[in-house]
């Protein structure tokens, strides 16, 4: 449920009532500057999508009736279209024009690993492909399986699986459920005086297996780690038997099989637990603007905190584009223009850990030309963590089409990585004659390296699904050129697959095709995503 | 070479004249205490070693003279005998008793990547067995690849192949070759600044290379991490082709195949270049010594500084027993009896965090219920830190059998495992008619466990090794009872192998046969270690 009490948004993201009106300087800039017209059609009404008959084996509905109960198995019209895609841009802009054309036959919704298992089983059995369903946030295509070759599609819903398992106190670790999603699973730690300390811009609605299964990465990944550091343990349910993975915090014991899981997209299987390092609740956070004069100057500033310390909790760093036109807080969106690039600074634990950690990070902060702009625009950075995708579904309303995309590279590649990518995306969409916004940040950081995040806003072509097509297929394109990774944390999908084949190259991907014959022999888990 | 500029020794560790005289009062207890008696016979002279005649079919060899040159194929008695498994006490034990049958056919040492994929395509050819070699020191058998089902075995040597490829100091990695011995690394690296961090007991004779192949972990894994985490980047060569993997700190482009390399022990492929995380090298280091009155009491306290910090570069506890015979600080065995459970906590850095992190530690380490011991005691035990393997051989000289073994598990299972190993090998040993002593430290600590090492001392049976492998067995038994890992650093090899496979199950051990057979098709890759 949303915040408003009603059912999260179809054909958009999470709450319809926090979908911001554009304020009128900002309407007037998209038609000024990117030549944005109203969209010549409103989205269409849930009763008018089109969706295709369910066409499913008929022994396979009976089967999974009888393993899960009717209740558990659904195919009405609601169910199927609100497990049909992700949360990409194209998704939306598929399901606002009607398009359910790649809906699952078939939703079910188990209740156990043992019930998941059987599932897959008997789809196996019946060769029903399988799309693990934890949030439905996916905005790289995975939840868009393959249907060829196959004699059905199924969603396996994972929302009844929402408990957590265990605590252990001492160990700080806590075993959670797949279908928990992140708000609820911080609520049942946070009873026991842990928090999990992620917290991607989908917060809200995403699930801790799809965190396990993306190998997902929160906004404050620079103090609690990335989800994939947090995991110490994995249960996964396959066709072929199931895996239980994680014996120590680290291990010599062969390769670490819980890395081959994560990642895997529900293509080698379905994660039915998950066993994560919890941190102490915090006591204190705090969250300081900076302004830095330009975005290199900004990440020599990032890069000094990432490898000698201390780290903030958050660190984030928009570039000039993004601060000027206040996506780095979309509350203030075309209200607060400025110049320069702000940094994001968060502290987040024990009082006197987070002020030591804020003297020193501020003192090296200023020692790199950072000029502090207090806690205030901190504070409204945090109020506004979540609002990026309320924001598109406000953009494409206007007649806009906005998307993300995001990378990773060293931090010796991260000044050609980012060129690269702008010019790539803003070179084809101007030559498709909807000259883009392009806007960046860095919100994730290493001592090694950091991701860049980049934000398309443009007019929408006759074509929005082709025009982004060929702009996103030219950002992978310089991605891989310039060395740097295809995703940093949304994931493969449908979507990416030809770039990571790319990335890995052939006989990686050869790996993990043996790797999904031996667990899922008749290709039924997640067919297209990942691996071909 | 070693210190002393001879040959290490090739029965027994490293540099021959460091092996020490056991004082009077230990050969005392080691009769009285263990009822060792002084050996029936010294170890053999190499001249007396016997070694079967190579045996490898013809078109081979001369394929690979023609690709390496004369130079680098040799089958010369000493090559031959220098590359005869690892330095396990089995190891140890056959070798001085004068059996090298598990002696290579051929040892050859490629120069390049390209000269290793030429090698394994050769041997896959002519179905012949390899195993890569690094710093030869493995403790579990992962040297003794299984001959049966192949025309012969070649031990691939990396000693030609080390260099450091690449330094980033930007970006802080480093592109290491793996034939590189970890005081080489070293020395390269700090010439521009940088220490890679990682100092096993073995780190004198040890290679890059097998760091990587082992998921190695080394004495300051508190401050600068275990091997495999600082590992960014991986080039493997393989029988089927060569892998490039890691691109970025770190990314969402489907499984870290990096983590599947990592700990895989040259069965699925050869490591040909490692690119690893360094760090500024320390301009400071100091190292102290605690006292806490029981193992529960110094573990309570290496918990809390794990789980909250801060961290030491260096955390480590030995129990009542290796605190009172002093093998905490091998230099001074049997010459310094104490009570209670020593702690050194060290710290590496620039001198104000040395300074900060000491203080704070110490402020922690108190208020545990720590009393100091002071630097001294530190800087004794850093003195003596690799002296560890100098010291079994002056017991395996004077008679008696000395052995490792190691697990890691969560902080709420640790004081079980640590009781149930224990009396493992106590029980197992004592019903042989060889009570043991049994010592144990805490060396490598994470925010949810830690791991545990246990050294052995016991007079020698009859038949040594039947002696250990029953003892070894009880106590990999005991340690999968109780939830653990059967290795937390020194890796499967062939010694773990079934233990292993109960670990991770079947399920998983079908997995990695899936990634082998794609991988090394012929089975040639270090057969009979980690995967059957």
């Amino acid at each position: 449920m949303t915040r408003s009490g009603t059912a999260p948004s179809w054909s958009g993201w999470g709450d319809p009532a926090l979908v911001p009106t554009l304020p009128e300087p900002v309407v007037t800039l998209l038609g000024q500057a990117l030549g944005v017209t109203p969209p010549r059609a409103a989205p269409v009404a849930m009763a008018d999508v089109s969706l295709p008959e369910p066409d499913l084996p008929g022994g396979c509905r009976d089967e999974l009736v009888a393993l899960l109960g009717a209740e558990q198995v659904r195919d009405d019209r609601e169910s199927r279209i609100r497990h049909t895609r992700g949360k990409s841009t194209p998704d939306l802009v598929r399901l606002r024009g009607g398009d359910a054309g790649d809906a699952p036959d078939l939703v079910v919704l188990p209740g156990s690993h043992d019930e998941v298992a059987a599932v897959l089983r008997s789809c196996a059995q019946h060769r029903v492909a399988v799309v693990p369903f934890g949030g439905g946030t996916s905005v790289v295509g995975g939840l868009t399986a393959r249907r060829a070759g196959l004699r059905g599609v199924l969603a396996l819903d994972l929302a009844r699986m929402n408990r957590l398992l265990a605590v252990d106190a001492e160990s700080r670790t806590a075993t959670l459920q797949p279908g928990l999603l992140a708000p609820q699973a911080e609520e049942l730690l946070g009873a026991h005086g842990f928090t999990l300390g992620h917290f991607p811009q989908s917060f809200e609605y995403a699930s801790i297996g799809g965190f396990a299964a993306t190998r997902s990465a929160g906004q404050a990944s620079a103090g609690y780690g990335r989800f994939d550091e947090m995991v110490v343990g994995l249960t996964v349910a396959t066709p072929q038997g199931s895996l239980e993975l994680g014996r120590a915090p680290a291990s010599a014991a062969g390769p670490d099989l819980r890395q081959l899981i994560l990642g895997s997209e529900g293509a080698l299987g379905v994660v039915t637990a998950v066993t994560v390092r919890v941190a102490a609740a915090p006591e204190r956070r705090i969250y300081d603007g900076w302004r830095f004069g330009s975005f290199p100057d900004g990440m020599a500033a990032l890069r000094r905190l990432a490898q000698d310390g201390p780290r903030p909790t958050v660190l984030r760093l928009s570039d000039e584009t993004e601060t000027a036109v206040g996506l780095a807080r979309p509350g203030r969106l075309g209200s607060a223009p400025s110049d320069g690039c702000l940094v994001i600074a968060g502290y987040e634990g024990a009082p006197t850990d987070v002020t030591a950690r804020r003297d020193a990070a501020s003192a090296e902060l200023a020692g790199c030309g950072g000029e502090p702009l207090g806690a205030e625009v901190g504070q409204a950075w945090q109020r506004q963590r979540y609002a990026g995708p309320y924001l598109r579904d406000a953009l494409l309303d206007a007649g806009a089409f906005a998307e993300t995309l995001e990378t990773a590279t060293f931090w010796s590649g991260m000044g050609e990585l980012y060129e690269a990518v702008r010019t790539a995306l803003t070179e084809e969409l101007t030559a498709q004659g909807t000259p883009p916004l392009v806007a960046c940040h860095v919100s994730h950081v290493y001592a090694t390296g950091a991701s860049l995040y980049f934000t398309v806003a443009c007019a929408q072509a006759c074509d929005p699904l082709a025009q982004w097509q060929r702009a996103k297929t030219a950002a992978g394109d310089a991605i891989l050129a310039a060395g740097a990774t295809i995703t940093h944390h949304h994931g493969v999908g449908a979507d990416h697959r030809e770039h990571y084949a790319r990335e890995v190259g052939p006989l990686a991907v050869d790996v993990l095709r043996a790797v999904k014959d031996r667990l899922d022999p008749a290709g039924i888990l997640n067919p297209g995503v990942l691996v071909g």
